[in-house]
């Protein structure tokens, strides 16, 4: 496709979101844009269903099926099959409900008890490994986190799960989803793959890559709204292994009994993915995500593809030229994500020793990155609401704020909760 | 104070909320009706706060620290301590959390393996202490589920905690916190009060009850709107015992992390309270909840157990005298809920075979309560949007599909995914 009408096909897209005058948001990778049709929903979930209609809004409006729906539209966009994926609870508590499920599969073998990881994972992905590692004693779980380039050396004969994130959200570095899961699978264990910043970055394509189980964040890419249900992915095959052994829900609560409006004493496990369903859903995000998972079905996501190595090759050039090895030090930007486009997702990151003070001197100027220990400026680019102008632009603003030490201000050197 | 001046006191909150015209809404123990508040203060969310904000405003609008702000909030209304009481995820979820933690607390004596509950307790209670059962598999524990005149026999030198719902779903019966935390806690178990149908129905004294933890629902009573989140309560003294053994976070996710923006790769588990937060809170529930909750702190907990049990008694009056003991015995229901203002809590419920058709047949002529299987007509009183002519109308109506077995017809019959 040529890059105007790629260009044009994006701007339909464009228009169905709410983007402030005046702003360069690139940060869809932290928090995506308001659709506007999600302002609508959430108007609608409150005014009608919860105002007027109430409790049955449970029937009438379907609530109850909100995370098995959300989770048939997911699946679509991961490579998934209907009734594998259901949006629920946080990225966080989903993986602890594969990680329980996992290792529950593999628990025939007690001499596996190895749950592999990147040390550069995202850390609650590692801190949820660790809670585990202290609350099932039993399982004398071993935790092996090392470097990117080391993980694929630490899987071996009692490796139980490998447990990765798909793009680093660091560096934006991109692990082969298909090579690490083989790899993995090969040696006998679980794969586990986070798509926190590959869902709606690019398309996934869990099944085709044989993966075993996924997490994934609806408030990201997928532009779902902050605090957006999380998603859970299981391979059919496990969904069925789980259901023969009749295992226990990860987290047992009522949205995993096979009939919770029966009010049973004994818990009876649910068929298939709602296994992973625990309490009642948040209905006022359900419609937020929900709205926008609906435009994300009618967006093609080889374009998608096609347009974010547009925008990140666009930005990496910019930013070189202006703020490349010929500045001084103190100008000077250091690219942390892959060059190569099988490496890298739709996120950009550039490295400097005063990178925090620098993205706020960016986002005074209305340009929005983020910042992540301790020296990753990180910039997410989502051909949905992003433009070319905009990438060259905030090349521009970077420059002159490092040409200037504009960036050498208190006022943007203190921190703030939320960085 | 008089009748005629409480009905005038709640006059004043009965505007604050949205009431569907010709609708009588006596479900509110299951979902409460929506605050004019909330539903601005979800607009301004959506539109401002996500729309124009964006990521800034975990920052600006203070999003961060939602679920601490609002656990402050709801502990003035449960006899809690600022920095007891955290506002996240799920009741299913958050029992879970308490569950471990209290089990962490006990296990320096191993012989105390059981969890008592009540075997009418609200199902997920019991499912998820299962699930734990399963999961925990070196704590070998034992569950000892009976009726509730049998609860405070079962608690003994083996019982590691007692885990009770204040009031029950179906009946309305109450018990009597005080007598029997310190029966647990005379035996040297743990108690846990799941509080889903006593916060916001009447003055809660947690601490008064000495109660070691509770978790309660948001979207009842507390109007927090539909899949609100829900909250978790530890008294202070085990928050310390907690901090003091360095004791994991029940569910290890970054938000229990002591500093979750320094994205360090080790687990170090926050202080107080906040250990029981996993994920990325759900901002536009803390909106709609927040809002709701603010309205609550102006309200007389002690005026709303006067009225809430003015209008108990008189919907048990009216409909006793209109479809009692006097009637044929396809038109009479019979009173579930304890007649003793100590003994429940501001929910009625009479039992009936058909109770499910009569339930459909009275939400068609637009009053709605709900039905639990397998015969009880559960109906809640909630004074800040409830009045004395809502409870005479809805008796009057149940009389009315009595009387003329308006509830035997197929519509009414075919039971629908939420009842």
């Amino acid at each position: 496709m040529t890059s105007a009408s790629l260009d044009h096909y994006f701007d339909s897209f464009r228009t169905q979101f709410v983007l402030p005058s005046g702003l360069i948001y690139l940060d869809g990778n932290s928090l995506g844009v308001l659709p506007k049709a999600s302002s609508v929903a959430v108007q609608r979930a409150v005014e009608h269903e919860w105002g007027q209609d109430l409790i049955r809004s449970w029937n009438t409006a379907d609530w109850i099926n909100a995370p098995e729906r959300c989770g048939d539209k997911i699946a679509k966009l991961i490579g998934a099959n209907e009734g594998e994926v259901v949006a629920c609870d946080s990225t966080s508590v989903n993986l602890f409900k594969v990680l329980v499920s996992a290792l529950k599969l593999a628990e025939h073998d007690p001499s596996r008890n190895v749950i592999v990881s990147d040390i550069d994972n995202f850390p609650t992905d590692l801190y949820i490994a660790q809670g585990l590692r202290e609350l099932l004693t039993s399982r004398s779980l071993e935790l092996r986190f090392v470097k990117h380039d080391e993980v694929a050396d630490a899987i071996d004969a009692k490796t139980a799960v490998v447990m990765l994130t798909e793009v680093d959200y660091r560096t934006g570095e991109r692990y082969d989803m298909r090579v690490m899961t083989a790899h993995a699978q090969a040696n006998g264990a679980m794969m586990i793959w986070d798509l926190a910043h590959s869902a709606g970055a690019f398309s996934v394509e869990l099944n085709a890559c044989n993966a075993d189980f996924a997490v994934g964040c609806g408030y990201k890419y997928l532009n779902g709204g902050p605090g957006a249900p999380a998603f859970v992915f299981a391979a059919n095959r496990h969904l069925q292994a789980l259901d023969a052994i009749n295992a226990p829900a990860p987290i047992s609560g009522w949205f995993a009994h096979a009939a919770p409006f029966a009010f049973e004493s004994e818990f009876r496990v649910t068929r298939g993915a709602k296994r992973f369903l625990v309490g009642t859903p948040p209905i006022l995000q359900f419609a937020a995500f929900e709205a926008s998972l609906d435009i994300w079905l009618t967006v093609d996501m080889g374009k998608i593809r096609e347009q974010s190595l547009v925008l990140t090759d666009l930005f990496i050039r910019e930013v070189e030229a202006r703020c490349g090895s010929t500045r001084s030090p103190q100008a000077e930007l250091t690219l942390a994500t892959p060059r190569a486009h099988h490496a890298r997702g739709s996120q950009v990151s550039f490295r400097h020793s005063e990178g925090y003070a620098i993205m706020q001197a960016l986002i005074a100027r209305n340009v929005i990155g983020d910042f992540r220990a301790p020296d990753i400026l990180r910039f997410g680019f989502t051909p949905l609401y992003v433009t070319k102008q905009d990438v060259v632009a905030a090349a521009t603003h970077l420059e002159n704020i490092l040409a200037t030490c504009e960036w050498d201000q208190p006022k943007f050197k203190q921190k703030q909760a939320v960085t």
